[in-house]
């Protein structure tokens, strides 16, 4: 039966491209997009891709050829996702609040053949294109081409050059018909991660893997045939988690889900009454980026928001987890839903495998809840590797396996929890204490707005956990009444004697990347400089069990 | 950036075997089937496949190797669609309405190493055992090794041979690890079609294939994630529409969704109040194999039956269009709702590719609901062809297209309406007459219940349409009032003269394959013995636009 063979009605490449082709024949005349005061059909959208793809040929871009875009959630951003890959080019989308710096290392290292600007970003791109010149000691022909992006409602006639988006559409060929990809393992998307940390790495997908996340993300949110999605998450942020791809969704009219950051919760549930719009019928919240703590939750649930919580990355192309909820779990009360709901969950359905594992033996953790290792993931929709780095690339993957660098426990019903990014562990006495965890208890405290903990260098326990916080204003508009005694006599009343912060920092607010991600970095480097002093002996015992102690006793006698 | 290499964490094979892995991990202990009184939970079900093929290895079992079933939807059933690809063998479930004749051509053309056998059905395969044995020239070695598959909660002790189906899940190693897919086109299931008209044919599926075609299934039928479902079709029926792959599916309980031919819609109309149970929240209903006539979708529509009309065949792994519901329908009345929905509709998202093409020249037919043409599909779901029958496969395959072998036509709204079944066509007096279209006006009739037409011989116009009806009793019991004049004058009342029946035929039921398919093959040789008159010529002006009357008298001067 093996010598059956393969034809092109029986084996067709996966490419969520065939989505946007079906969108445009089965739903024509169904609104595709509304933004501002413009209005697209899904046949119109289809038909300007296919213009944009024939205009990109026309300027002698080439198969494999990268495209970067500088650009907000504008319909050029959405139209970009398809015109691109259809002209057999790679999107690279780069992060709206990057520098002239960090877009001209990303520019130099994707290589890019062209570079789309939004007009708002004209000076920054500008700033850049000089820096690569500089480099490229003033020659040109090793620059982009640069293309603006003008307002599509009230066009400003700024320009970067002579060509501009909606000329290239209208340029196109109308009846232009793309090429079909050949394999589906050829790239589709360059996303470059966050760099919170470390030089960005260039993350590559393929068709097959973003088909295959797509599908996934419709599944396991059942979002059925007529969503409306809000674009809250940045399309620039993991190709908005592929929902870019995920072609019948009308945007505007009354929402019926959007994806975000639980950053974005705090200012759903700060808003003053009259400023909150009323909810008739529960809006679909997907979140990530941050475990959202089970308290913010909870609130959110009592506005109205039906609130998914997954767990991915960049190089997962988005999503890998999520929480799916379990009908057994509706009659408990709303903390401990909460509570369940704040795990990452179980792994998406076309992803192959998901485990928690020692990383050095490769085995799996007991399913205990408890025992702590490396998430670890397999699946078609993991990216392709990184770009130009074989060193990252090959670190990644191991027997097999993704490593994602975070750590996790699994729970007895098959749930993963996240315990803590891998640098954000901090240990104490050699002891892990997640950070994640001693936040989510910072968060249940009334009067916490923001939290985070991050390693402090400590003379006796090495590390010790450190908090930030952003506090909310009391009736009288003041801050200054909660204390770091205060928020430590909570802690020590909430959580074991060891996990409790040693220092609690109050600032105005958090510093955060543009995707909402807390910068913990930056409030490492700052936790370096304090100064604790040695913790009196006589406390000791009430920080860590004794077998810590005597550990840690043993190893400072050596 | 192509030569970023796949690996074991970034390409996996496609297969529908993870689903089940996935769910005895994730809904470890929720229940997994519910049949008489056995329940299993996913961890259990998962369990038990692992055990059966270690076992079918342990018989000598080998790659490629085909394992027939014969058996009705028992527990059985839905563990060998992953015990036996998982032991690297290929699936083949038998008709079980089939004859011992037909059964042993199957076993001879599929060259089964084992046959697995329902107690109820032990009688059949050894009358075709026994066949196989004379044709072999009693060489045992040539048969397949048969297997009983007992009464799971009452052991009846019937046996084949030796061995029995629960004994070789007891005998099989519970900590077996199936090696993984190597290559996603290796074919998981052999599917015989159902051989209405001519000799059957093996259609093969792919691993790849079965995996994209559930994902569609779950994504068009809107299935979320804890859906309940009713075995209503068949599992030997293109693997039940590949929902036996569709891992966290309990069986049982409040059923959610089923799956049945419309025949099962006239035994649940027909239904006395009585008899039926009562429906607290809708049941979604899958339906296909025939379009439903849109009176029949109505009625199901008001006892609290939610039906989505699907169109499929063997070749397309089970459903290939599905009448996707758009919301703007809503507010129609419940007829244009219902022939709205009694359209095939659009295609199912992971298929590349839907139309109608004229087979001749293959340009796509224009999007005017009314030019006919053959129904072609393409895509990765699509069969790997005919087992042994390049001839038929090389035919199937066109182009790049599978070529369905059905006509329809093409509305301008994207959805896709068959006319008729080709072999069903009738060509009367040059001009094409569906006799989908004849039947549908038949069952608006008040007192029709099943309705077939088929061609008829016929001495001027070549063919024309014969009617066969079951009609349902009047009030006193009677049936005889319904004359065939009644049924002609309310055809002539609701339809073009030239499509009127010629002939009606009353019988107490319609012949129909154990799937619900009625056998027209059957209705059409009956129509050969009829004897018609020669229509008068005065009654041909009504019969025939006189261009079509002018056009034959033309023919019959040549």
């Amino acid at each position: 039966m093996n010598q059956l063979p393969k034809c092109g009605a029986n084996y067709v490449p996966l490419t969520p491209l065939t989505f946007l082709k079906r969108a445009s024949s089965v739903y024509a005349n169904r609104t595709s997009i509304i933004f501002e005061s413009t209005r697209f059909t899904w046949s119109q959208t289809y038909q300007r891709c296919r213009r944009l793809a024939s205009s990109l040929l026309s300027l002698n871009i080439h198969k494999n050829d990268v495209v970067s875009v500088l650009a907000p959630n504008v319909p050029a951003m959405y139209e970009m996702h398809f015109a691109v890959p259809m002209a057999g080019a790679v999107l690279n989308t780069l992060n709206a609040r990057l520098d002239a710096k960090n877009v001209a290392t990303l520019l130099r290292h994707s290589e890019a053949k062209v570079f789309f600007v939004d007009y708002q970003y004209v000076p920054v791109a500008l700033e850049a294109l000089r820096l690569l010149m500089d480099e490229s000691q003033q020659n040109q022909a090793l620059l982009p081409l640069a293309i603006v992006i003008d307002d599509i409602d009230s066009p400003t006639g700024v320009r970067l050059g002579e060509l501009e988006y909606e000329q290239l559409i209208q340029m196109g060929d109308p009846k232009f018909v793309p090429d079909e990809i050949q394999d589906e393992w050829d790239p589709i998307s360059l996303n470059y991660t966050s760099g919170t940390t470390s030089e960005p790495k260039g993350v590559v997908y393929s068709h097959r893997g973003a088909y295959l996340s797509t599908l996934s993300l419709i599944l396991g949110w059942e979002m059925g045939v007529e969503p409306v999605y809000l674009w809250s998450l940045p399309m620039f942020h993991c190709n908005g988690w592929t929902f870019t791809w995920e072609s019948p969704h009308a945007v505007g009219r009354t929402v019926t889900h959007m994806c975000c950051a639980p950053i974005i919760f705090n200012i759903l549930i700060e808003a003053k009454p009259h400023e909150r719009g009323e909810i008739s019928s529960p809006v679909q919240v997907l979140t990530g980026g941050a475990p959202p703590p089970a308290s913010l939750l909870e609130k959110m649930e009592s506005l109205g928001f039906h609130v998914t919580h997954a767990y991915g990355l960049t190089e997962a192309t988005g999503p890998a987890l999520v929480c799916e909820w379990q009908a057994k779990w509706n009659n408990l009360p709303p903390d401990s839903q909460a509570r369940l709901k704040a795990r990452q969950g179980i792994s998406i359905l076309t992803l192959a495998d998901v485990d928690v594992k020692n990383i050095e033996t490769m085995e799996s953790v007991p399913h205990d809840g408890k025992t702590m290792g490396e998430i670890v993931l397999r699946g078609s929709s993991i990216m392709k590797g990184y770009l130009k780095d074989p060193e990252a690339t090959s670190k990644a993957f191991k027997k097999g396996w993704f490593i994602t660098g975070d750590v996790g426990v699994m729970h007895a019903d098959g749930y993963l929890e996240i315990k803590d990014r891998s640098k954000d562990v901090i240990i104490s006495g050699g002891e892990n204490i997640s950070s994640v965890e001693l936040e989510s208890v910072l968060y249940r405290h009334p009067r916490v707005l923001e939290a985070a903990v991050v390693a402090m260098p400590h003379p006796r326990w090495g590390e010790s956990p450190c908090a930030f916080l952003a506090v909310k204003e009391n009736e009288c508009g003041g801050k200054d009444d909660v204390t770091e005694a205060d928020i430590i006599t909570y802690c020590r009343k909430n959580l074991p004697h060891f996990m409790v912060p040693k220092k609690v920092e109050f600032v105005p607010k958090l510093p955060k990347t543009s995707t909402g991600k807390i910068q913990k970095f930056q409030l490492r480097a700052l936790a370096k400089t304090f100064q604790i002093t040695e913790t009196k002996s006589t406390e000791v015992n009430n920080d860590v069990p004794q077998q810590h102690y005597d550990q840690i006793l043993a190893l400072s006698r050596l």
